[in-house]
């Protein structure tokens, strides 16, 4: 029933040769890749103001209360963050040519840098991904609400629900959510281009002042007209926030395989047009927000719906479809990760660094244990900040920046290395973003720091311990199996010790089982806790006149493992058969009922499992 | 470490045979078996008070306001409950004296009634032992918290730690709690009658009116100012909080066997004593709350710490004497449960309608799971009522009245099959015993419905049907496992089948043990991705030299589970041996590593477990 429930909801099994039928197109290679970055236009500017207008700083920040100056930094941070971009996508066009296997930064900093340099990078952008599930549907549903009037209480279970239903269709596999998902993508960037056509029309031609009190909440009224001064901290704060808006850059050369053939050139395409599309968007979104000022307040906050609000005149069919096209974006931003987490925690594993389950693909030839894992991150990091964007932002560029830094400065060591042709041109671009991004990094994390950012400062060495002690066992262990020189097979000769407690069929059956064995030795070993069950169970012996030796030992404590080790102990000492085999008879019911049983059996049979040359065997006795 | 751990905390494991050693003298078995009962001097007459000034009735109930005509029922009832007392007193000493073997309303109800009710009863006390120690350990805190003025948030963290503590305790033994716990005891009952003897002395020779307005909060002031009038619902429900103060009193005929010899004699004398403190103690506290008229408000009204602050005079040594005393005595009442509750549900295991691992004594005489579970679900009780006694109060009293209706329904019994000497006395006080607690329980579970009496009268039932659904399950096994009539044991034969994924010395071990095993035929079988695996494994194989036969399963859906499964039935339809031996190679690391191992072969073994006439042998491979 299980199974069914599971073809049902997941899809029937893929096999591993059709594979390359799952390849993606540039047309629903866009959507599926760069819908993360281009999805951060719609909170990306938002962001910058809360931290201008002094509110969402935590508890750690100054109310600077900055009035109508703080929307003055607007456009030079919305510009600076555009060069940025430019550097970023120009370093990672070098990547996805050098790399087209795919990888991305992690792949990128193991050829080039070594082991722990590539774990800071997969750590970095692990922690990344699933921030950007967490951000970009609490994102989405700030929208769904902007648009609606729900209240904030609602903003946690709604993401999850979001959550779940996406996991479901990335259980799915990758190209029918790929299809899915397409259009909104489309959807949002001609709503979004409207929208700032529109906007310029009515602010350079109509000439419309800033949108006026009446529409805003009395806070953002409050936070709208204080006035203060900016201090150089507070702008690189602010200028942390927009560098959110880079997040999802790299997804395109982590996800290369994916695309159809010529895979490189068609994912080099494809980041072009997701940084022409994001760039002049962001621009022009921060643009319009820096003339026509919307603040709607800490928890409310979606300037996008305000500015839509405004210009269409109210809350028509327009500004509906800017937000649901809005939340259908940042939906699809949060399913990015879904492609990317994965496949790069599937790659970590792959290394040895993480556990080997992250490595199998599931029946749709989806890597389900990544997915799965993604998710439930997720919905604990939207319950713990309680859905709310402007607490989840100072988490996350620190992980995007350190991917970049790291991928970045690989590059120049491959550069170096290989010395392809046009080689110093690449080193020269690669050498610029591995500096720029490892300085924003710093910045991020420095001005962020008690607002959030510390949380990722502190788990990515964390985890890049963890892979590495993971790294370590498995090697370990690979070394320790290995077959030895000069390896000859021997005969073991082998002692059975048959448990039992009463008599019945259960028992008689682990008998007739150990005695086809054909052991060398076998003897029953019983466990009792006073002189009247040990006459009893000889009686029973008699009775069913069973051949072999019945041994007991008593246990004053009413223990079963101790007096069964000891037991085990003496036979090694008298004797040198080469192993110990242990029967044991053990009751099976139906699955709902099966922990009624053999709850003690269990306790020994864990403890056995450490012992040396000792295997046990369960006889399993069919009871319903 | 963790073995040294539990010494260190638990203590030295006890052996069976000191078991006698561990019997109580009346002296220490008073407060191990009445604290419980005597404790509810300390909230009972506080709790009538509660209903009656109209507060803590939840959401359902009118808030009456009775004012000063609110004081008049209070020694009416009181009077009642003691007489019920007496009533109830009288029928228990029959039993004790029919049932010296200990076992209570569940014993007496399984001889008399039968299985059903016997279950109910069982349940009804298991309920009511749980309320015991929530009920107890808030209201001890709330004494400490009456004496100290610490905020109803700290209510909750108190009341979890006392409840670990205690557990602790109780997991070292019996002996040891009682001994710990005695003193306590008699602390309270001498601070009770100090407490009864001044406030007799001030009241009736100085002739003190009611406390005055300046001692009582506004809340309180209010409530007891107010003006309105009784109605029979009300005083109903009065009634249920104050026959709280019967619950413990079967305490000791549940405990009979753990008295020194003649248990039973010892046992009936304690019980007595038990009801003459109880009883007098209760009364005369009522008599005095009448007269002073104390009232301290919801969530901060320990009454007797306000007597003890007027009469003396103030927050002084006696007061908090008399407050430590309260908290003590609290605590040693929940302690009565753990004495109970672990006793009760072994005996209810042994009969087979609970798991058996509650019949399972640990290293110190303790059912030690017992103990544990009690802890857990009065933890989860403190916490979802916030640690408030009124709250939980309205719980308590139902499974309490239903555990003496069964009792004393099944002594009629008793009396009317067995016709002993003067049986027609004893049937006499066991009817009026079971017709009065009988309507009681009608009582309390109507008029506290909404407050609360649903909860236990929705889960006795269901509790029933559990352990009658685990009594069904155990029999069902234990006649499957019956050994048919005519035995005779069968000489097995046997195909081993070696699961094999690449070529290791855990897969060369698990071979030689399966040769070892003398079987007729063997195989080694290996679940391949792709053709490439599959050549490099028979390339293995040929390099190693081994002597079965390899057969590939080639899986395109990447499962392990189902090509298994599916060779398995193959092999089944083609040879007639009895039984398939599946081994299986499993890497053994440390305890804290071992889950990055064998996952897949983990979920194998649990579907191979339902397989007919399969057995599974992991071979263990050390590495670490």
């Amino acid at each position: 029933m299980l199974q069914s429930l599971k073809r049902l909801v997941i899809g029937r099994p893929i096999a591993t040769a059709d594979e390359g039928h799952q390849r993606l197109r540039k047309i629903i290679a866009l959507p599926v890749f760069a819908s993360d970055a281009i999805s951060s236009t719609a909170y990306a500017t938002d962001e910058i103001l809360v931290v201008l207008l002094g509110v969402g700083g935590g508890a750690g920040a100054t109310k600077l209360g900055v009035g109508t100056k703080a929307w003055g930094p607007i456009i030079p941070i919305a510009i600076i963050v555009c060069i940025l971009m430019v550097i970023v996508v120009l370093s990672y066009r070098q990547t996805i040519h050098a790399y087209p296997s795919g990888g991305g930064s992690y792949i990128v900093s193991k050829e080039n840098l070594g082991t722990i340099p590539s774990l800071i990078a997969g750590s970095s952008l692990l922690v990344d991904y699933i921030l950007t599930v967490a951000v970009s549907v609490a994102g989405g549903v700030l929208a769904i609400r902007t648009a609606t009037g729900l209240s904030h209480k609602w903003a946690v279970p709604i993401c999850l629900v979001c959550i779940l239903m996406m996991t479901l269709a990335n259980l799915r596999g990758l190209k029918e959510s790929g299809s899915l998902f397409a259009g909104p993508t489309y959807f949002y960037i001609v709503m979004l281009l409207l929208l700032i056509a529109t906007g310029f029309y009515r602010i350079f031609v109509q000439h419309v002042g800033p949108i006026p009190d009446s529409l805003l909440s009395e806070e953002a009224k409050a936070a709208r007209d204080h006035v203060g001064s900016l201090g150089l901290f507070l702008l690189l704060r602010a200028f942390s926030s927009g560098a959110v808006a880079l997040s999802g850059v790299e997804a395109v050369s982590n996800g290369v395989p994916a695309f159809k053939k010529p895979e490189a050139k068609n994912a080099a395409a494809t980041l072009v047009w997701m940084g022409v599309i994001l760039g002049s968007c962001f621009l022009s979104v921060s643009i319009i927000a820096a003339k026509l000022k919307p603040y709607r307040g800490e928890h409310d906050g979606n300037g996008l719906g305000l500015v839509a609000e405004y210009i269409y005149h109210g809350k028509g069919i327009l500004f509906w479809m800017t937000m649901i096209a809005t939340f259908s974006i940042l939906i699809l931003a949060a399913n990015t990760a879904y492609a990317d987490f994965p496949r790069l925690s599937s790659i970590i594993a792959k290394d040895g660094f993480l556990p080997h389950q992250f490595a199998n693909r599931g029946d749709r030839l989806v890597y389900s244990n990544g997915v799965i894992f993604l998710a439930s991150v997720a919905c604990v990091l939207i319950v713990a900040f309680s859905g709310d964007i402007s607490k989840l932002i100072p988490l996350y560029a620190f992980g995007v920046f350190m991917g970049f830094t790291f991928s970045q400065a690989g590059m120049v060591r491959h550069h170096i290395k290989l010395k392809e042709p046009h080689w110093r041109v690449g080193l020269t671009i690669n050498f610029i973003g591995a500096v720029t991004t490892g300085v924003i990094a710093l910045i991020v994390v420095v001005s962020k720091f008690k607002q959030g950012a510390w949380i990722p400062a502190l788990l990515i060495p964390f985890m890049v311990f963890f892979f590495y002690s993971i790294g370590k066992h498995y090697q370990r262990v690979k070394k320790s199996l290995e077959v030895p020189e000069g390896y000859k097979p021997v005969r073991h000769t082998h002692y059975v010790v048959v448990l039992v407690g009463k008599v019945n069929r259960g028992v008689l059956e682990a008998i007739n089982y150990a005695r086809s064995l054909s052991p060398e030795r076998i003897i029953a070993l019983s466990v009792v806790q006073d002189p009247e069950e040990e006459r009893h169970l000889h009686e029973q012996w008699d009775r069913y006149d069973i051949q072999i030796e019945l041994h007991t030992v008593s246990s004053p404590y009413r223990e079963l493992t101790r007096p069964v080790m000891g037991f085990l102990d003496e036979i090694d000492q008298e004797r040198d058969d080469d192993i110990i085999t242990v029967v044991i008879p053990e009751s099976v019911t139906k699955v709902t009922s099966q922990w009624l049983h053999n709850q003690s059996a269990l306790a020994l049979k864990a403890r056995l499992l450490y012992r040396p040359h000792t295997v046990v065997v369960s006889v399993p006795v069919h009871v319903d």
